[in-house]
Parts: structure tokens; sequence; C-alpha cells
């Protein structure tokens, strides 16, 4: 049973994310656009930390090195549930994380799968999060300053 | 007939986001955070700037007068279709544009309707967009650097 405030609304955050196969990231570009792009979401239940697969070198992954600070949301269109995460992207090369999060429908992005070298994670710490049910009315910030 | 690359371009990015209306605008915040927020977005043909509603002193307003530079994305999960626009935003308050986007569901947010005399616009003029089609694979830069 969850115990602590932060504990019930990383349950009601996993909640109202389950089921979103795609999350959009936005990250800083060099010249200061802000640009997003789909990311699919490992099935993962999210307890504060939310995971990306990705490949070094591409333009995601170097633009989170130079500006950490990164949106991701999730949009259900269909069920009027929009959340907003704010938190620090790092690239991480953690083999046993992979294979954690790594399912079948990843290979559509990244055909070599777990056996490309230049496979990569993208680890989002969650300093910030709000989400607007517009079904039930309801919005709230769950964390953050 | 869209004579130039551009006009097929705008008439690509406004067949794309047509029918979906709530997108998210994510912003810049003074601590360097972003933040995103779901946006009902007015049923108008893209052209190059897109318009949402807001009020005058809330925090998207503040935070957009700090740093202009914001993403849309607009989510169509169903359809499998993604869109990101990355572009300046400014805050203005245009009573003959409110009037031209105005729509009754616009009332939800903004019970007062266009006798608020705090309603403002927020116009996002696209440097540029890219999208995913994941049904086709097709993926595009329609405009940008």
């Amino acid at each position: 049973m969850p115990t602590t405030e932060q504990e019930v609304n990383m349950k009601r955050l996993a909640t109202m994310i389950r089921g979103i196969s795609v999350a959009m990231l936005t990250s800083q570009a060099a010249d200061g656009a802000l640009r997003s792009r789909p990311m699919a979401s490992p099935d993962a239940e999210f307890d504060g930390t939310l995971w990306f697969f990705t490949q070094a070198g591409t333009e995601k992954a170097i633009e989170i090195g130079q500006h950490p600070q990164v949106n991701v949301s999730y949009v259900s269109a269909a069920e009027h549930r929009y959340v907003s995460f704010s938190g620090r992207a790092t690239l991480v090369d953690d083999r046993a994380k992979m294979q954690e999060l790594w399912a079948p429908a990843h290979r559509t992005w990244f055909p070599q799968g777990l056996d490309d070298p230049d496979l990569r994670l993208i680890r989002v710490d969650i300093e910030r999060a709000e989400y607007w049910d517009m079904l039930s009315a309801a919005m709230a910030q769950l964390f953050g300053p």
C-alpha cells in the first residue's frame, strides 16, 4: 500500500499514462529551438523515472547532452488525458536495463535489437509532473516546485 | 493550386493536424524546466502560424514573454500521426482575430468569452516543422533549417 503523498501521486501518474505507447519528448536544440518527436514508451510501471531507447549520435542524444532539461508529454485524446513531465535527461549505456525494458515492438526502430552497439537509453529523472483529465475536469500538479 | 514547395508543405501540415482539437504547448519556465499543457486548437487552416486562446497573467503567458521559443505538438495516436512545430510565441491582444477564431467550445475554458478583458491570443510563428506518419512509415522535415 502506498504510504506517502508522493507514492500516491506516483501511482496516479502511472495510471494516467498506462496504455499510452508513444510519448512526445521535447528537447532544446543548439539554436534554442524546442523540438519534439514521438518515442516508444517501454511498458514499465512509472516510478519517477522514464526510459526510452535511442542510439548514440542521434540529434536528440546530442541535444540532451547539451541541454538536459526535457519535457515528456503523454496524450490520450480518446480519454481526454494529458500529462506533462519535466525532468533531466541523461544518455546511458546500461545493458541490463535495456534487457529489462526491451520488447519485440522496439525492433521497428532498432532492427539490430539488443545487439546494436549504438543502442542507448535516455533516462529522464522527473522533477515536475502535471496532468489534465478533461473528462473529470481534474487538473493537478502532482509533484514539483 | 499550391505553386511552391513551401505551399505544398503547408497544405500537408494542415492536413496532418486537421481534426486534432487539442495540442500540447511546451515552453520554458524561469528555472529552465520545460513544461507542456494541453491547448484547444482553433479550427483554422494552418498557414504557418498557430493561434491559441489564453489569459493575461497566466503562467504560460509569463513564460513565453521570457522565453519565446516554444514547441507545439499534435498527436493522433489512433492514426499514428505525430507533428512537431518549433516557433516563436508572442502574446497578442487582437480582438478582430479573437472574433475570427472564437468557437462556443472555448467557453469551457473562458466562461466570459470574448467579453473577458484578460482574454489574449498566443501567436506562434512556426520556424520548423517535422512530422511522423507511422502507418505509412513517412517522416519528414517540412520546413526549417
